[in-house]
């Protein structure tokens, strides 16, 4: 499976622990097995109605039914629901489904309410994992407006995916130019998740977001993308204050800062310091507490 | 019909009037009336198509294409509103369709903002009524993610039920596991609902959950239920603090406290005092005013 | 196409600045335009499931399909977004697609966290434009549930419109009396979208609705609507405060006023002075920062 999240435009980060992620983050991943119990034979489409495939990812979709447009499909879950997401049909051989998008229209909001990645209730000492989010089931958002919202989808726990992709897109693009709007395209090939719980959701559940969860050597894994053009190009969007405590061309999960936060995705970066929430491309952090 | 809510893991109580519910709860519903207009005739399924059958609730799926499986299926409303919720087909008889369940991530959150069922503003003395939610037609959430997130969806308002169940199952659940990880699930049997609107909808229209609306002698009907097993068994989830103002073995509407804050339900007992703020396993309430 | 937003139950205006909006305001729109790649011959509806029609409006189910009644229907985006949404296929020759509600709750909110038109995280100073929700493809809410929550479907960025039309309806009246509870209903018929983007998310990418882009006389575009019966209704509506500093009979786009807040949409009136804030019928507003 593939996995891909996006993220938008550039990067923008605050003092104080927090970072206001101005891009959004879209998530894809690919899935390469099959799934058992999948469907055979052909379905029947009307002209006029939406194709329903019940399938659980794009790269099903590709395999079994020959489908090589990028766009929006419904996918179906082990259990039932049917969803509408994005499937990129062409990168590195296609099958990626759009499972996640990080928003982030308020630039000074710092854990602001209404945050669906970290906190709806803001940042509290009585709350130090937020809403659990990336360790939960509760989804929100439409693809379509994955650019202009926080995005997360039944894929994001559902399928059970290897790598992982991720999209840097401007803020409020549409649907239909988010490829050539894109700032940077990078996915992993190391097929990592498998030894992860199989996505994000599996990941996150054993790498728990939550503010004094561990220090700063207690980070998640940190994986090579392959795609990432010249690691210059990642350099580019931090300013001058990181001052090298990173490796460009990783994707790092749970990176701790020395205030204790947790911050969900480093995309693009290995931190090699602890004053990680200086190098995040876009992700989902907990602040150390308001006192 | 069968209502059903999902209450996840278990009770926990703050002080101060508000009540937070750290276990979910998951509301189903049971209808035993056939709605006017109903289809017949067989329905067309496609073999790579999840079967969308024009019915109201989980009891005519049951009724009228013999369906015996528990899982997630499409339902439509009597204004033709097509949505996905998980039925119940085995308890009792089957055929409970879910329609809410009450979430709360946060132990210390008292009426924080972000909660769905009670407000997103926060507790706010010009609000007393907050968003209405019990009495509106409002929906969110997901079924898969009801252990995650608060959710209530059309079949809240739409179904013509006469009785409930609830389920307590443990926060963050997948759903293939609430049965077997669910702490209690029990159902009224008296066909309540027929008197009060039909569901909880029509119920609590009649009995608004607003601060300030009575005292302790105004609260709602109490509904025996008759598969709680042992009723010390609830009493188990109470810690010594209520000293026994409550008999267990009820599902109770609105109960009133003496701070004169309303809770939408008391789920498990029946108030005899009036700090009902403290026997609550599963509800939404508001505060009194903060000032 | 047509547009229809939905303005629940009465105008309640509060000082200071923001305007809580009472009723709520579900917007309609109507194409005359057909699309190019439309879908042409029968589609297959079996009796057990609702029809899915691959069109983009309700202009076109009207158009190609032949469907005269008020309902709920399936449309399908550009982009191959399946929702649904509600149909006025009654009003000046049918054809109206509900895009948008704007509610609340809380006549003494003003721009509280929980507001999808303004912003989910109050208002704040640094946060000028709030969630930017006039202007994105972020969308919330059902139509069932338009009278008791703020709704925004993929219709209000995807269909190319030309008038627009406004319902006025009680605070959470359900779907099937929202004609007859209606206070009022008009629309226009200058086709003015068509030289504003198609639609109000055209509009509003001209004119940005966010604190400080302005001054009163900068305001968007004022169309006349043709069915608002007596002038005089809408006077009614307005308390002794406005004192005439408006004219009935127009919907305002982009108003600004004195404190230099943007109010989205002044529905019913011109405004003639400044002090915009009295005399929305149903609208969401940025404040003058809170200092």
């Amino acid at each position: 499976m593939k996995y891909l999240v996006v993220v938008v435009r550039s990067l923008s980060l605050t003092g104080g622990g927090c970072v206001s992620v101005d891009p959004d983050l879209l998530i894809e991943i690919h899935n390469t097995n099959n799934l058992s119990g999948g469907p055979s034979g052909d379905t029947s489409v009307s002209k006029n109605e939406p194709a329903r495939y019940k399938v659980q990812s794009c790269k099903q979709l590709k395999d079994k039914y020959n489908i090589k447009d990028d766009g929006i499909y419904y996918l179906t879950t082990a259990s039932g629901t049917e969803y509408q997401t994005f499937c990129d049909m062409t990168t590195a051989g296609g099958g990626w489904t759009l499972v996640a998008s990080v928003h982030e229209n308020n630039m000074f909001g710092k854990c602001t309410a209404g945050d669906r990645w970290t906190s709806q209730q803001g940042n509290n000492i009585n709350y130090p994992g937020g809403d659990g989010t990336w360790e939960n089931t509760a989804t929100f958002g439409t693809a379509e407006g994955a650019t202009s919202d926080d995005f997360k989808n039944p894929g994001y726990y559902d399928i059970m995916a290897e790598d992982m992709s991720v999209w840097h897109v401007p803020n409020r693009a549409q649907l239909q130019t988010w490829r050539i709007t894109s700032i940077l395209r990078y996915h992993t090939e190391a097929k990592f998740l498998a030894q992860y719980g199989g996505n994000l959701h599996g990941l996150f559940k054993r790498y728990t977001v939550r503010y004094g969860v561990g220090n700063c050597n207690d980070k998640g894994p940190s994986i090579p993308v392959d795609d990432m053009g010249t690691k210059d190009t990642t350099k580019m969007f931090y300013g001058p204050t990181p001052r090298g405590e990173f490796e460009p061309g990783f994707i790092t999960f749970r990176a701790i800062n020395t205030e204790r936060a947790a911050l969900a995705i480093c995309s693009g970066v290995k931190p090699t310091g602890c004053n990680n929430e200086h190098h995040q491309l876009g992700l989902s952090v907990f602040l150390p507490p308001v006192t």
